[in-house]
C-alpha cells in the first residue's frame, strides 16, 4: 500500500536535505562488481565472471599494491595501517589470480574495497584452493559466476542466547568476519540452459586438508537468509542442479597443492640457499618433486647462478 | 578510474543473472521513509518530518497492530513471534505519536520494518521522553527532521580487542542493537537558512532521570562514521548551529513525565479500583496530582461509575 507514496510529497518534505545514504550501490570495476559496506569497511559482496579465455594473461601481482579505493569516501574507507600488525591478512574477495588478463583489473582487486580481514592460513590455504577450484571449473563450464563476501554468524553463548560477536581492527574499525561465503553458478555451455549452483560458508580460521569442500556447503536460500542478500535475482532457481553433484567439488589435494606452492616460491626465490630450502621443506613434508617442479628448480637455479656470476664480475 | 566501466560490458557479463540485492533502497510510507536492513531484520534508518500542524490529529494507537511489512520479502522479515518472550519490546523508530494525523500513517509505523528490539524501560522512559522532546521542538521550529535507527557499538574486551557483540532473537534472528541513535535537524522558519542539528546515541538499556540528553550527544560526523551512513547529504553542514546551544535539549522532568504517564493510564483505566491505584502510585512516588490530572481523574471516574450503573441495571 505504501508504494503509492513513492517519490510523492512525502519524499519532497522528508527528503528535503537528502535521505540518508548507505553507499550500498553496485560499484563497477574492470573485471568485478561489488557493493561496499560503509559500516564494516569491507565489501558486502563481490561478483565476478570467469571463463577459460578471461583467465588468460600475464598480469603480475608483484606490480600491485593494496590501497584505499578512490571511489570510497575517506570517512568510510579502510587503510593499510588498519591491517598492519592486526593479526589478520588482507584477503581478496575477487582474487588477484582471476585477473591476469589486465594489469588494471588486477590492480583494482587490490583496492581495500575488495578486501576483508582474513585468517592468514585460511587465505593461503583452503580459501586459496577454493579460488583455484573456481578457475578449474572453467575447463568444464563455459561460464562461471562467483559471488564472494564476509559473513557474521552467531554463536550460542553460555546463557543460551544467540550472539553475533566480531572484532574491529585499526583506527578505521574494520570488521573481521567470522565466516566467508562463496556462491558459484556454472553454465555448461552458452547454448544450454543447464546451470549448476553451489553455496559455501567457511569459518575465517585455518582449515586443514582433512576437510572436504562439501562439508561447508549450505543451501543458497539459507545463505541468503543469513547474509541478507538475494543472489542471482533474475535466475529461475528451481531449475538448478547441485554443483557438487554435477562436478566433484574436490579441491586440490595436499601433494598437488604443496608442489604448486613450492613452484611459486621457487619462481620468486632470490638465492640458491632459499631455493634449496624450499626443496628441503617439501621433502621433509614427504613429497617428492615431480618433473614440472624439477624443471622450475633447474631453470631458477641457472638464473640465480648466472646472476651471481654477473654480480661477482662487476 | 573504474567509473568508466559503469553499466558497460562488465555489467552485462557479470550481472547476467542480476547482481546481488541487499534491499537497502528507500521505502516510502504515508509519513515516514526508511531503509530496511535485510541482515538484521530491522530498519537501518527511519526518516520523518515533524511540524506543529503535521502532529495534530486523533488517530489512536489502540487500533494498531504490530505486523510484518507487506513490502519486505518473507525471507527477510521479522514476525511478532520473534519478540514474544524475548525479553525485548518492539520499539518504534518513527514513533506512533508522531502520526496522529492519519490512521494509515500510524498503522504503517507498526510495520515491523519500523521496529527494533528495544529495552522496555528505555522504550517507555528515556527514549519516549526524547520523542516528546522532538515533538516539542515544533513549537519553536517550523520544521523538524528526525532520523532514528539502531547502532552496534563495540566494547573493549578483556584481551584488549575491540569487539562488537549483539544478540539475535526469535526464529528470524532479529538483531538487538546495543544502542539507538537519533539525528535531529531543526529549522527556525521556512524563510530563514538558520538550521540547528543534534545527534544522540543512547544505550539500549534503562536510562534514569538523573541523566541529561546532552550526555549522549555526539558529533554528526562521528555518528556517520560509526553507523556507515551519511545524514542529510544535500545539506551544507558547516553552517549548522548546535541544537543544544540554540535550544535547551532538556527532556521532560520526573514530575511532569509522571503526571503525563498517569494521565494516559487513567484515560485507559477500566475500573475505579485501577483508577485509584494509579493515583496511589503517583502519591507514593511523592508527586501531588496537578489540576489537569485531577480533571482527568474525575472525568474518568464519572464515566466508569456511569458504566457500572448501566451494567448493574441491565
Ligand atoms: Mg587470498
Ligand atoms: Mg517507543
Amino acid at each position: 500500500e505504501q508504494q503509492t507514496h513513492t517519490g510523492s510529497s512525502v519524499h519532497r518534505v522528508i527528503g528535503r536535505f537528502g535521505l540518508p545514504e548507505s553507499g550500498a550501490e553496485s560499484r563497477f570495476y574492470t573485471n568485478h562488481v561489488l557493493s561496499y559496506d560503509q559500516t564494516h569497511r569491507t565489501p558486502r559482496w563481490v561478483a565476478e565472471h570467469l571463463s577459460s579465455t578471461r583467465l588468460l594473461g600475464e598480469a603480475n601481482r608483484k606490480q600491485c599494491k593494496f590501497r584505499p579505493d578512490p571511489s570510497v569516501p575517506e570517512l568510510f574507507t579502510a587503510h593499510n595501517e588498519d591491517y598492519l600488525k592486526s593479526g589478520w591478512s588482507r584477503g581478496h574477495m575477487a582474487p588477484a589470480g582471476d585477473n591476469k588478463s589486465s594489469e588494471q583489473a588486477m590492480a583494482e582487486t587490490f583496492y581495500l574495497s575488495n578486501i576483508v580481514p582474513q585468517n592468514y592460513e585460511n587465505n593461503a590455504g583452503f580459501w586459496n584452493r577454493l579460488e583455484m577450484y573456481c578457475r578449474e571449473l572453467t575447463e568444464k563450464f563455459s561460464d562461471v559466476w562467483v559471488v564472494s563476501g564476509p559473513l557474521m554468524k552467531p554463536q550460542i553463548t553460555d546463557d543460551g542466547k544467540k550472539t553475533v560477536s566480531y572484532q574491529l581492527i585499526g583506527k578505521d574499525e574494520v570488521a573481521v568476519p567470522t565466516h566467508l561465503y562463496k556462491v558459484i553458478l556454472a553454465q555448461k555451455d552458452p547454448s544450454s540452459d543447464a546451470l549448476a549452483v553451489g553455496a559455501f560458508v567457511v569459518p575465517n580460521a585455518p582449515i586443514g586438508f582433512q576437510h572436504q569442500l562439501q562439508e561447508f556447503q549450505v543451501s543458497v536460500c539459507d545463505l541468503e537468509r543469513e547474509s541478507g542478500l538475494v543472489f542471482f535475482p533474475a535466475l529461475q532457481k528451481q531449475q538448478l542442479s547441485d554443483l557438487c553433484t554435477v562436478d566433484s567439488c574436490q579441491l586440490m589435494d595436499f601433494r598437488r597443492f604443496s608442489l604448486y606452492i613450492s613452484s611459486r616460491k621457487m619462481q620468486s626465490a632470490n638465492s640458491v640457499y632459499r631455493l634449496e630450502k624450499i626443496l628441503a621443506e617439501l621433502q621433509e613434508a614427504g613429497i617428492a618433486p615431480d618433473e614440472h617442479l624439477k624443471q622450475i628448480y633447474q631453470q631458477r637455479r641457472t638464473e640465480l647462478e648466472r646472476r651471481q656470476d654477473t654480480n661477482t664480475h662487476t
